[in-house]
Parts: C-alpha cells; structure tokens; sequence
C-alpha cells in the first residue's frame, strides 16, 4: 500500500424524494442564490427541476438557471454559466442531472470565483504540472444518473470548442458539497443510458483495480466488492427499469465506484479513460459505450502484465477461471467481461461506435502523449496506444 | 435498501511520517492553539507525541496539554480537561491516542464549546430522544490503534463516574475534521491490544451486517469484504507485528469498519455493543476483548432468525459451510468466528475475561432496558439478554 491522503466530504441525501430536501441542503452549505444548471427534456418533463424550484423556493434560496447542456458538454455553454453567474451575483451552482452537467456546473464554478477565467485550468498531457484552482463556488448536485460519479469527485471535464479537445480540470475544491441521490428518477432512463453508467463506473474500479501496488488487500477486496454488485444488480436493472433496490444499489455504487475509497494506497491506470476521451471528443459518442469498447481491449493488450491480477478477476468478479492457470483464467475473465457489456446492450467495437480504424492517426495526435506514456498498470507509448485502438476494429 | 444520509468528512492523512502534517491539518481546520490530549505510556516513550508537538510548533500552533487518559475513559478527566480547555481558551482539540483519547477528547470538545456543559449530552436508554450537541470545538486525530473507529465516527462513549456508567453522545459535529493514520506507530503495540482492535472492529462490521433489510447487495458486499480483510491480514498482524503492509490494511480497514460506508441504508443491531458496554463498565476490561465474548454468544442465541444471512455470513467471510443447509452452515460460521477469535488471543468466556454469572443481574440493572428491547436484528427484551450473557459463561 502507498501513503495516501483521502478526502470525501460530500454531503450524501440518498432515497425516495430526497429532492425536497435540496433548498435546505444549499442553504447548509452556504447558498443564497443559486444557478440551477440542467440538460433538458428529462428532467423537466418529469417535474424533477419543479420540485427542485420549489424546495428552493421553500428554503428561501434565489436562483437563475441554465439549462442544455449536452452530453460530453461545451464549453460555449460553460462561458455562457459564468456571465450568467457574475451577473446574477449567484453564491452556489446547483447541477441537476448527470456527469455532463456536474462537470458544466464545476467548471462555471471556477470562472464565477475567478473573474470569469475557467479555461485555463482544463489541461490535458501537454502540461507537466497542472494549475492550482484557487476558488470555485461550492457545488450541489441533484443526481439523475447513476454513472461518472461527478457527484462526489474531484474532477470536471469539459469539451473545449472549436477544436473540441476533452479536457479536465481537478482538486478538491471541485468536490460537490452535497449530492441528492433518489433511485427513482433513474427508472425512466432509456436503457441505453443506463447501461453506459454501469459501464462507466465499472470502467472507474478496473482504473484502479489494476494496478502495480502490491499488499492492498482492503481496496482489493473493495473493488471486487462493488464490481460484483455492478453486474449483478445492474443485470437486474437491465432487467426491469423499475426494481428500485436495484436502481438504489447500482446508484449508491456509481459514488462509490467514483468517490475514491476504491482507490486509496494504490498507483491507478486511467489509460482506458484517456483513449476513450478522444472518441468522445471526435465522434460525440457516449462516455460510457467508448469505454465499453476500450476497455476490454486494454485488458487483451496489457493483461499478460500481471496475468495473476487479471486472474483474480476473472476468479472474484465474474465467477470464471476456477482451476484453471492464471494465463488461461485471465482470458476467460476478459471474455466474461465482454459478455456482460453485450448484455446489457454496449457496443464492443469501433464499427458498433461510429468510430473509423483510419482515424486512429487523428485520435493520437489529439491525445498528444507529448513522447510521454500512459497509464499506471502498464505504461502506454504512442505504438501501444495504436495497437489498442486497432484491437477496437 | 432503507433511506440514508451518509456523509464522512474526515480528512485521512494515511501513510508513514504522516504525523509531521498534524500541525499543518490543525491550521488548514481552522486550530490556533489546541489541547493535546492522550493517555501516556507509549506515545510518550515512542516519541510520538515530540514529533506532534514539534509539528505543531513549526506551524504555529500553540497548544496546552492533558495526559493520562485511560481506557474506558473517565469523566474525571473529561471535566479537568473541560477547565483547562476553558482556562487555555483554546479552539482545537488534538486526540493523540486510540478511542479512549479520541472520545474523551470529543466529550472535551462539547464541554469547550458548551460552557463547560458536556455531562448531559451523555446518555443511556433511559432516555427517548438524545439531546442534540448544539456546538463542540473541531477535534483532530493522531491514531495509534487500529480498533474503535472513533477517528471517522460521530459517537464517543465516556465512562461516568462514580456510578462507572458507560454513557454515548452522537452526532455530526463529533466527526474528526481530520485523523492522522501511520500505521508503522501501531507495529510497538502489544499483541493483546493489537487483538482487541480486530474483535472491535470486526463488531462494528457485524452491527451492521447482520440486518432485518433486504436487498442491501451493496454494503452486503462491502461489509463482507472488509471483514475478510480483518480475518487475513489481522492474522498476518499477529504473526509478525512489524508486518507494515497488513498493518495498514488493518488500520483502514478500522476506519472503514466504523464510518458508516459499510452500514448506509441498513437497520443496523448495536445490541452485543449494548451488552459489552455493561461488561468494561464493571470489571473495567477491553472493549474489543468483551466484544469477543459477547458477539459469538449474541450470534449463536439470534442465528436461527435468519440463518440465511448467517450461512453467508460463514460462506462468503470464513470460507466453510459450502454444500451444507443453511442452518448447519450458520452454525459453522459461529464456530469459524470462534476459532478465528481465539487464533488471535481473544478470550471467549465470562471467566477469561473476569466476569461473573452471579452478576447477571446487576449488568441487567445497569443496561436499564426500561421495557423495552434491544437490536435491531432480533429485538431483545431482558430475558433474551439474560439468556445471552449465560451463554457466555
């Protein structure tokens, strides 16, 4: 185990109608004029934002708002926030919605402490030391998808127009100081979506369950705790919309899959995330389907590293393997992992995501490694990026 | 799964030489001048507590102390504690210690803040509804055993004298802002102490495993797996005290045991904490170590409610009871319990732990059930605590 410093102070209101709670919960942390900040059609459609308005309302918190932000969400829409926010004289982004509008609302909430200026902070490799974010508004989050974990994490990333690179800006000012979390309004996702959270948060446990440290038997265990539970109960979600246990524990895991307590004492990998960023950023596709796609590509590339760690997975997570060396075990764990993500309806391959194998001169120039490498398990140069993106084909 | 707020703001500084960011954690929590509580003996000759104080010194805290904490600690020393806080005017509490340190620095914290008022927030099941703590100063931690969890919990138990009533407070405000966690500091620790640590928190884990709540998949998994990893890695501890990587496994695995990430969205028992309670109040021995006594009798009176849980509780944690029927696999697990227990130096009946039969009534009189019932799991009346002590014998 490494030294590690862990921080989670995230504010967690998690249950049915729990959204009632959200006035009370801004006025906890500090708010007195909010800019409510949301995608669109669902949550409105649903009368989550009108209840949300009203418990504002009830707890005497003022509010602007914004709405459309899209998925993999702009940055045009980001500048728009913070005028809004500087002219409001708003004191607290309330985001409602999922990762896409967490991440637009933390990234208005550094421009609106900092004069406006939020862009600089969203880096990518080409910068060695990444900028301290000085100041942001505090950040609530009413959830409406169990999936990036945004609720509780350090980290926003946006998409930078015109070139539309994906970048990120992180520290633990970012962190959400509460998140509401009620099961039910994820039952009418469409099933699309809510199998890309499921894939999306099991992509953020294998980010930290392969690893190179060795003796951290706790954060293993707990990874391949809520892996299990991932697959099981996101099986049962996929099965039926409205099971809300399953909905309750599949969201609950989404936070933890995302908070950290997954990944304390350990060197992370996050190659998998940094492929999939550039075909969300070139293709406009969902986050979670590029990882579904990525990352069992990753696996077959690299497993042979460690094929003792990818055997235990196969062996802990997906019931496979037993008996069997770990070389062999190892596969077959890949395998029954990409048998779950076709089950719940992911894509697997480049062809299934829009994606183009003679894009793949594009997607690294734009993932710019700089000659440097990627990843924690195994570390990526530009040739092995490429043979993975061409495993994807 | 049950409606839940979950929230664990404790800032973990984990790893070796951590303490030489105590005083700058003090600072970042808002502390000038702290009172440095701990008990004595070890930290003292372990030099623990110059390293503290040179810590602080070089950020500019200033601080007063107060030693001589023992376990099961005394509202005697609370109270002094209270005035030289008051004299001191100091605006931070510095436990340097284990649970004992650690609560009756809470119970400091409350008097600080409260006028010198603490002794009323302390109470029994005598009464209904728990008087809210209005206001407590910031309490920070430097642990030295891996055990009560009290470094990441909201409760803190005193011992109040004269009557040796063990009395809890709870609430939010008790959270440690921050907790300081080397786990090379707990290597010195003598094996007995290092035993009582695994039993106490290998209860908390069991307060909240064993649970009337369905469809907790979730904590279900997470409470098992930190349950195993307190089975393995506490046994690789006891072999080889110097063992620093179980040695961490073990000291996180004791925070996670107790802040509630294993218990969100579950009733929860607390009854073998109830009963144990009664037993350090009395004879004044370990908690973890009248834990160990009490929890095994606790399992084998309550198991037949539910063997189900209990037959996974002994499949899933100790790895026995495969293939057999779920009321002889229960009784495995309770067996397996028992071996793992006495593995590590734990005693296993009233005698070993110097308690008496012919006390029964006595610790019933203490427990003051005042009519009503104890558990969540099973709800217990004063026959059925009666029933379990004499199991004990």
């Amino acid at each position: 185990m490494i030294d590690f410093d862990f921080w989670s102070p995230t504010y967690i209101a998690f249950g049915k109608g729990k959204e009632s709670h959200t006035g009370g919960l801004v006025r906890r942390f500090g708010g007195t004029k909010a800019l409510l900040h949301y995608g669109g059609g669902s949550a409105v459609r649903s009368g989550l934002l009108d209840r949300v308005k009203s418990s504002l309302s009830e707890a005497g918190v003022a509010f602007a708002e914004l709405g459309g932000v899209k998925p993999n969400p702009r940055s045009s829409l980001v500048d728009q926030g913070v005028r809004l926010a500087l002219d409001e004289k708003v004191d607290f982004l309330l985001a409602v919605g999922g990762g896409s509008v967490i991440d637009s609302a933390k990234a208005i909430a550094i421009g609106a402490a900092n004069g406006g200026e939020w862009r600089r902070f969203y880096v990518g490799r080409e910068v060695k030391v990444k900028p301290v974010i000085p100041a942001a508004l505090p950040v609530g989050v009413v959830l409406t998808i169990a999936a990036a974990g945004s609720e509780a994490s350090t980290n926003s990333v946006v998409n930078l127009e015109p070139e539309n690179l994906k970048r990120a800006a992180g520290g633990d000012i970012l962190r959400p100081k509460f998140a509401v979390m009620n099961p039910e309004i994820t039952m009418s996702l469409p099933p699309f979506q809510t199998a890309c959270g499921l894939a999306d948060m099991f992509a953020h446990l294998c980010e930290r369950y392969f690893t190179p440290t060795k003796d951290v038997a706790l954060s293993d265990n707990l990874c391949e705790a809520v892996m299990r539970t991932v697959v099981e109960e996101g099986a049962k979600v996929m099965a039926d919309p409205s099971d809300y246990q399953a909905r309750a524990n599949v969201m609950w895991a989404g936070t933890l899959a995302h908070n950290d307590v997954c990944g304390a004492g350990r060197v992370q990998d996050w190659a998998s995330h940094g492929l999939e960023h550039e075909l969300s950023a070139l293709y406009d596709c969902a986050h979670g389907a590029g990882l579904a796609v990525v990352m069992p590509a990753w696996m077959e590339y690299v497993h042979s590293a460690d094929d003792a760690r990818f055997a235990r997975f196969a062996r802990n997570v997906f019931g496979v393997g037993a008996g069997e060396t770990d070389a062999q075990a190892a596969l077959d764990g890949i395998v029954a992992f990409r048998r779950w993500l076709k089950s719940i309806g992911m894509p697997l391959t480049f062809a299934e995501l829009g994606a183009k194998e003679e894009d793949i001169p594009l997607l690294l120039k734009t993932l710019n490694l700089c000659g440097n490498t990627l990843g924690g398990f195994m570390r990526l140069d530009e040739n092995d990026v490429s043979a993975i993106y061409r495993l994807c084909v």
